[in-house]
């Protein structure tokens, strides 16, 4: 507990792990260049939809600063020559399939090499395209005395502190001492096990893959989902006959797959194999591209259930309801939802879009579900917030028959007055 | 337990299932129109692995033979005029990718529905081409006043008893009054969760995709092995990380998906939708593409194999280790490792196999490891059987220098005078 620890980046990530650090008795020193990131961190202002105990993270760590247990900045300096922990939760962004752009990775360290002393450890918990650790990473550090240990994270958004607690942290190292130490840290921090990696790229592949299984059965309970519709079998209740299976599990099929990890997953394997050329993911991109034109499915059953009813999409009035990447959650990041009102504002189509933990989500946002859903021509269920399923059953109270509801989510019961699509 | 129940179909569905109703106390008809089948059960020839509380099925049928609680018969012929109940297990066999015979069934049916008294109830236990029971079966019932459930099989080869009594049922039928009565036949069966299906139709395609989900999920299990060979990062430690996320499971890359059920699933989903054109179950089918093609993905490694180390596919002695279509199991249906056979034999190569558990598997089986080793310029390790991978580990002292292993079950670490390579 004598060491301070550095956390760089304060993002989903980075943010509830600085918390999470402090809270086990940690100074922590938190450092993100994005002044507006700071600014919101300072005045209690975050919108990111994590809570310990009940309390929401900005308010935590807002009281956290308070109480000098994390100092935020937009730059590191040390408070101390005394060994230090450097945590990097920065990300490598990519620019397209097999491109990425690693200058946010290089900027952090460039401000942290120069301040390094011997003994100093370097824990990466950005997802890396694998190789990057022991090719970009550690050759920077050649000759420095510092330890570098690589963590990648499993949490799922809105469960930060339960899972950092819970999750077992696969753990690299560039060198017994470097795991030992790294080792020491995370058991100081929670009972949660701790898997030994034998090496680098093992640990980056392992995270990158967890996130393309995940998308790859997405994009299979999407092709399902598709066959339910067109052989007249509620998809809800299939998956969960389905799931009654103790060897199998059918994910819920939606409007696309958004957030940061799972749509970007795919690109860092084929950063790895871009010069090989001998080999292709064939079935993981056939995947990626399944959950990648879900959106326009969307707009093909809206139009199809619009021509139905005696109404064209051009003329439209349409609700977006949820404009989260993701039920219950404020992240908005390659949202699906977003996607699909780009697509009927190409259309021409007139929107109101309503999410009552998404703030500035886009320009068609209105302030409550019934004015969101007055006098539109058909809704689309793109995610889900608490309370708004029971508000949806209630919908029939506020818009005029036919009501026609396109429900990615599985959200509605099939009932009278609805006519509902499932996509 | 006043009623009798007449099993047909004795096969590796079927017989457990007779077996299992007749330790529940009711008076069981096996029926089985494989006059060998029935010489087999009666002689205590059975070869199927299923063991009960350490019982070999075939001791145990033998002795319920014995008592009496099962009488076996290739042809249906009612103990009484009391209602019964039946309990059908005959398959649909795919001709080719949508197209299936029907005339096992039909025959079923053609022998039950003359023998047919009032409220009599036929429960089907066989993986339907959607649709098959309310547009086939139910039809032909029609005046019978019969009663009519359809409750599909979720039992892992090898683990038939313990999964009987433990799996959910699901559970659908064409009335109220069928649907309690093969809940309550079930209920007294065992403990197990009895899960209603709004109708066939629903309960058909949960069983089928249930299939589907694991063999896709095998498929890419085998995509991301060859990943892994490619970035010479370890299978078998990559799995095991991967499946220490919460959300996510790595399925076991091998040689292929053999058995019944995985390998024939996609077809009685290209079944139902055959008619429409409109769709394609392009996921499933490019999955369903990886399993099939990967025999000759492991004949590709292992010609490179034999090549880096000065030897010729064509004039090699190659050993192959374990028939079953899976480990622990004695079932070669549709097994992979005969596939590889066949076409190892294409090729010209000289082949041992051995299976311990397997018997009249193929033309090159030999009866011990030793020998089936002694020799060979290669091993192909197919599947697992009980102490075989102890076995696998002392091959250095049969095998003369470069021990050439094509291990397609990550059942064999790296060590020193083995030549691994992973499939």
């Amino acid at each position: 507990m004598n060491k301070n620890v550095y956390v760089l980046g304060l993002g989903h990530i980075g943010l509830p792990i600085a918390a999470w650090i402090a809270l086990a008795g940690y100074q922590v020193v938190g450092i993100d260049i994005d002044k507006n990131k700071i600014d919101d961190i300072l005045h209690n202002k975050v919108k990111i939809h994590e809570y310990f105990n009940g309390i929401h993270i900005s308010r935590l760590v807002y009281d956290l600063i308070g109480n000098q247990q994390i100092i935020i900045s937009d730059h590191i300096k040390r408070l101390d020559r005394e060994p230090a922990i450097f945590i990097i939760t920065v990300g490598i962004n990519p620019i397209n399939d097999s491109e990425h752009d690693l200058s946010s990775l290089q900027y952090s360290l460039d401000m942290l090499i120069p301040l390094l002393v011997k003994d100093d450890l370097i824990i990466f918990k950005t997802t890396m395209i694998p190789g990057t650790c022991e090719e970009y990473i550690a050759p920077q550090l050649i000759g420095k005395n510092v330890m570098l240990a690589y963590c990648p994270e499993t949490i799922a958004e809105t469960r930060a502190f339960i899972e950092l607690n819970k999750n077992p942290h696969i753990l690299a190292a560039a060198d017994n001492k470097s795991w030992q130490a790294a080792a020491d840290f995370y058991r100081s921090l929670s009972p949660a096990p701790i898997i030994a990696a034998s090496n680098f790229r093992i640990a980056e592949l392992a995270k990158v893959v967890q996130n393309v299984i995940r998308d790859v059965n997405v994009a299979l309970a999407n092709e399902l989902a598709e066959l339910a519709g067109m052989l007249n079998v509620d998809n809800q209740e299939l998956r969960e006959l389905v799931n009654t299976h103790p060897r199998v599990e059918l994910l819920r099929s939606g409007p696309g797959v958004g957030g940061y990890c799972l749509p970007n997953a795919l690109g860092y394997l084929q950063a790895t194999i871009k010069e090989t050329d001998k080999f292709k993911l064939a079935l993981s991109e056939l995947a990626r591209q399944i959950n990648l034109t879900r959106p326009d499915k969307v707009l093909e059953v809206l139009r199809r259930a619009l021509a139905e009813n005696g109404k064209q999409l051009e003329n439209a009035t349409v609700a977006v309801l949820g404009l989260a990447m993701k039920d219950y959650c404020a992240d908005t990041r390659l949202s699906p939802a977003l996607e699909i009102i780009r697509l009927l504002t190409e259309s021409g189509v007139r929107i109101k879009a309503y999410d009552p933990l998404v703030e500035d989500g886009c320009e068609y946002q209105v302030q409550s579900l019934p004015y969101c859903l007055d006098g539109a021509d058909a809704v689309i269920i793109c995610a889900l917030q608490e309370g708004m399923e029971k508000s949806l059953q209630e919908m029939a109270y506020y818009l005029s028959p036919p009501l026609i509801i396109i429900d990615t989510r599985d959200a509605i019961k099939t009932c009278e007055g609805v006519i509902l699509y499932r996509v």
